[in-house]
């Protein structure tokens, strides 16, 4: 499995659709890598173009991966040492063509339907089984701009839980789309192997 | 669908498996909310025996479903109305029988392998479907006590993601178990239906 997730902070929307860069957030960091080492992705990008809010992230991990944190809880090390940080997911892609030897196909997300065909959950288990390098990109704040998502290579189907209500944190919203691509139900593989 | 979650914050675990009382947590309430309505849940119980960290969620949810919160973010107001604060399980239990007519069902969680045996989500999701209140316990920071998972009438399997890291976050790991257990997958539907 050659899986990478990516968080974005731009171009990301605000509460009134305007884009924006949004503010790194410790949370978001601390769930998604440990999603990311309990699935067994290969990599976390956290992305911002902003130079503050890189240093803010670098020193997040820092203190987790290499200082006090480090020592303090072991297994936050090993989750956080699976970020990365970078400025675009253009220098994004490029780092993952140059470590798989190829260009990952990059898979959006977004909580609203589309108007045009987006990516079943089965398809893309297929695309990442199939050994292909995949990266699935995350929006912070009120989502990933339509024109950065409509130049992603798929557009997943948005999660349906069983209302109408599509307002969920991008960090739960990450965990049932990660556990949907690549998590095992033990009774599933006993009923379908 | 009679499915009830509840957010223990005592008795839980600290890092040193010491039984303590974890502090209300902001992030929490509202990630769990936000789940809670995209779920179909009918009410999501914060559960804490001390009356300042009660008060501490009565200002957060008082914020949100009254105060200048609510205007601000009308999805939020929707999803945290469904918080109920609660002293303890046994509260929440008669609070449940009463609303329902009937004791609910509570299941606990774990990210730990039971010794002895744990449900499968198959036969969860089958106690779900047949119409029965059904109670669901998270546990905050280490994880709910022993004795009082053992007191459940049954303990949920642990999540497993494709690795032997089991240190999901409580927001991360509640979506899973909730996708899982009422989500909806289109693609699965259509094959399976």
């Amino acid at each position: 499995m050659r899986l990478y997730i990516g968080l974005l902070h731009y171009p990301v929307y605000n509460k009134n659709y305007q884009t924006i860069a949004s503010a790194i957030t410790n949370t978001d960091l601390h769930d998604l890598a440990r999603l990311a080492r309990t699935f067994g992705i290969k990599r976390f990008y956290v992305i911002t173009p902003l130079r503050d809010q890189q240093e803010l992230a670098e020193r997040i991990l820092k203190h987790w991966t290499t200082g006090y944190g480090a020592k303090y809880n072991e297994h936050r090390k090993e989750a956080l040492s699976l970020i990365a940080i970078s400025s675009s997911l253009e220098e994004v892609v490029r780092e993952i063509s140059e470590l798989e030897g190829r260009k990952p196909f990059v898979i959006a997300t977004d909580a609203r339907k589309q108007k045009t065909g987006s990516l079943t959950y089965e398809k893309a288990i297929e695309i990442i089984d199939s050994g292909k390098a995949v990266m699935i990109m995350f929006g912070t704040a009120w989502g990933l701009e339509k024109d950065f998502v409509n130049k992603a290579d798929f557009i997943l189907d948005p999660i349906e839980g069983n209302t109408n209500y599509n307002h969920l944190s991008v960090r739960t919203a990450a965990a049932i789309i990660l556990d949907r691509l690549v998590g095992r139900y033990p009774q599933r593989s006993q009923e379908e192997l």
